[in-house]
């Protein structure tokens, strides 16, 4: 038996090796390729995503996996052992569906597409992307119908980046979550006055910001012996091994806010990438469990830690010692001004108000995209129209609208619901760890992150993609995610910053 | 026949991409990867190298290169088809003889031993990279066993980098070269007062270095929507398709010469990358046919034409408007300094008299290394004594010793002879160019390059793999390589600057 897992171990860590080879060609493609690289790289990509595929669904790792179960259901549970041999069943019941040369196509069509959005995102122009998107549209409806789904195409979808997950299930979530907090919004909106962010613009240095940032990740306990940052046009993390986790940003000389939150959003990806246990980094578990999970953690450090007063106590004296245009501003107006709830064009540098409702639209609009009630072509009409009727706010062109993120541009449908869930469950977890900790915040406001970062180890990150989303919550939080804790923490926090009487 | 060659080119392309993302992997490893990303990257470029080694070598290939054999004789010579076929079956039948695992190996090994170099480096502690270079070493001779050398074991590994390449006729070049070398630098050695290289040491800023060495490479044609250049440890170049080929350089803020003249350098061989005909870019074919022919490009750049009078009567000004420091040197000082001939350590900085005995140094120590006259551990040593005994110096360390180069840490034992026969070939090349544009340096003065490139590329880059050295010299020069041309002019440009009668 042991023999039989050792043999499927060094087959699935080529398999792995091919993959984080994929990686590393995509995050040059993102950082330094040059222009002329895009048909080459789209190639190479194409090729390694179909032969880790083909690797995969072998027909022997089908065989290794029948000969392992009796061996799996001796284990316990949470072992290393029997976690891969349910995790790699599940993985393989899903990929043998999807024909390898599919696999192949879509990697092509992504690496080429994420190369079409940079230009139209320069040119501010939706048509120089639209062929890609229609073509990855299409090439991801195709992928679905490789499965069995229930009521909806877009099922398959979210499953991808969240196991288990249903349209259904988000519907449900966000039906609960939308009507509070479309009430939270306009309660806010009436008292908009009540914050000035005038403070966050200015000119601020390029390479002022990027050592602030870099500050930022040290003091949340970033290992740059094991990681770096670099620059993009979309803020990312990918990883590489649990030692190698890079994150990019991008600088925006007039706004002090947007690097900076972004690293640490990126951040909070990358310190679970790097908290995997280094048990799991040759096998196929050794990433983050789901991207929901994975949003917990990045939008954690992002809101529920680093827009927090106590975070800002003790890291506002250094961006002040940075950027003498914090020399006479108080603490509290500069912490009023990175919570201005006020709606807006981008997703990633939304207040986190407003932030469900970007999340919302996007839920709306994939489902239309792939069940096919909105064609690729209306796709900038449509999100506009959204965006009015959301947030009262339609964006001057499309690099403020339906071209602001990279997702779709690398066939990532059904990604979106992962940051609001993501950003519900950071609050459970949050709330979970203050219970362990009574001196938390305290700690916080002394700069130290230390503990907070050991527990979310231990409670999340060494466990790489041994359980579920439900797994890890009902054994951290002994509960299921919910949109409840979350409601309340946005009630309190901005109920507080805008003076609405709870 | 056609679907025959459809269907291996297909495979071979695999095969292509497979090493391409190995180059991107090592290309990374090189100028951005985290020190921890060290093990995790090993493991990733033995599996894709051993992945691309049986995918090429599998029994199909064979079938499909006999099938193809009649095919081929039909066709010219010349044409991309029967090249890809005749060069495929050398390349099949060398790398038959070689397990796929060692290939894996090797890569593994080479990937590690880069790791510990730079290390060593930094340390300046030879004693850090031995272990590592004993397994290279111990592999290599592994690997060379492989095949059926005749004289001597180190044979196989000048093949590697320039196929035909035999000890025994490197010794009698090198047999036919070195008298009137060492003749030639003992006579400017008693002219040495005569050139005054102080000009060139200061504080640069290297910014402005780096600036300097991108508008070289702009003037030489070098296209960074096709390219770029970052820092690493040692300058190198690497090409992932004709249209992405990337060099590196260092900067050293005390000597002006060291970055540029390695800008310079690496950019010939990054147009020779990029000249490849792009037809070719998807099959094996699609890079420089061999290191001989590879050196000759960027020996042609960086001294033919970069250490000319002519080129820096157009570049001088250039220089001057970056640094002030040259206000007041005379175009000639300089053009002197630059090619002052001293003995020294490092063999990337050499002047071009001395350099050959830098590579003799090399070529001799490595047949001792690999024949096991000499054990690794005592390698230091030697180098130190050779350096003595050709050029009157002895290191006084191991950085600047026998840890100076990169190559024997990624496993390439055999490639530096090609860095003097490439020199010899760049002056012949040059001369050939000369011929049939008689204004040549008139357009070099004007700091017009494009002539003399686009004639390389005509006879030279976009060939690609399809020819030998010899092939190339035969068909271009009409000639073979030979010592005697370089000879001549290193009489001629350092005669005239040292004023020894001819």
């Amino acid at each position: 038996m042991k023999e039989t897992l050792q043999k499927m171990q060094a087959h699935l860590g080529k398999v792995r090796d091919l993959m984080m080879a994929g990686a590393v060609l995509s995050w040059d493609r993102e950082t330094y390729m040059p222009q002329g690289g895009a048909a080459g790289r789209a190639r190479q990509l194409g090729t390694l995503s179909q032969m880790a595929h083909e690797l995969f669904v072998s027909d022997e790792v089908g065989q290794w996996l029948e000969t392992l179960a009796p061996y799996e259901a001796e284990q316990d549970f949470d072992s290393d052992e029997s976690s891969l041999i349910r995790v790699t069943r599940r993985d393989y019941e899903r990929e043998r569906r999807v024909p390898s040369e599919l696999v192949g196509e879509l990697a092509r069509a992504a690496s080429l597409g994420q190369q079409t959005w940079v230009r139209a995102r320069q040119e501010s122009d939706f048509s120089i992307f639209q062929p890609s998107l229609e073509k990855l549209v299409a090439l991801r409806i195709r992928w679905a119908e490789c499965f069995d789904y229930g009521e909806s195409i877009y099922d398959p979808m979210l499953d991808f980046f969240e196991p288990g997950l249903t349209t259904a299930k988000v519907q449900a979530i966000f039906d609960e979550f939308r009507p509070p907090l479309v009430e939270l919004v306009a309660a806010i909106a009436e008292r908009q006055g009540r914050v000035d962010a005038g403070c966050l613009e200015g000119n601020f240095s390029e390479g002022a910001q990027w050592e602030l940032g870099l500050e930022a990740l040290r003091l949340m306990g970033f290992d740059f012996e094991c990681g770096r940052q670099d620059r993009s046009a979309h803020p990312f993390t990918t990883s590489f091994s649990s030692n190698d986790v890079r994150i990019t940003t991008r600088v925006d000389p007039r706004s002090i806010a947007s690097a900076l939150f972004s690293t640490i959003h990126e951040g909070g990806h990358a310190l679970y990438e790097l908290g995997v246990s280094p048990a799991l980094d040759t096998t196929l578990l050794g990433n983050g469990a789901s991207m929901t999970i994975h949003e917990s953690q990045s939008r954690l450090y992002e809101n529920v830690l680093g827009r927090s007063l106590p975070f800002w106590r003790y890291f506002y004296p250094k961006l002040q010692a940075r950027f003498p245009h914090f020399q006479d501003v108080e603490l509290e107006t500069f912490y009023r001004a990175i919570n201005r709830v006020q709606p807006s064009f981008v997703r990633v540098e939304a207040d986190e108000v407003t932030y469900g409702l970007h999340i919302i639209l996007r839920f709306e609009l994939e489902q239309a995209l792939v069940t096919g009630e909105l064609a690729v072509a209306d796709a900038p009409a449509a999100w506009n129209a959204k965006m009015e009727s959301y947030l009262g706010l339609t964006p001057p062109n499309d690099t403020l609208g339906v071209l602001q993120d990279v997702h779709w541009s690398g066939g990532m449908i059904g990604y979106f619901p992962d940051y609001l869930l993501g950003s519900m469950l950071s609050v459970q977890l949050f709330a979970k760890a203050r219970e362990g900790m009574p001196d938390l915040l305290s700690q916080i406001e002394a700069g130290r992150l230390a503990d907070l970062l050991a527990w979310l180890r231990e409670k999340v990150h060494t466990h790489g993609r041994k359980f579920t989303l439900d797994e890890i919550t009902r054994r951290v939080l002994g509960t299921n995610l919910s949109p409840q804790p979350y409601l309340n923490y946005l009630r309190e926090r901005y109920g507080e910053i805008y003076g609405l009487g709870s």
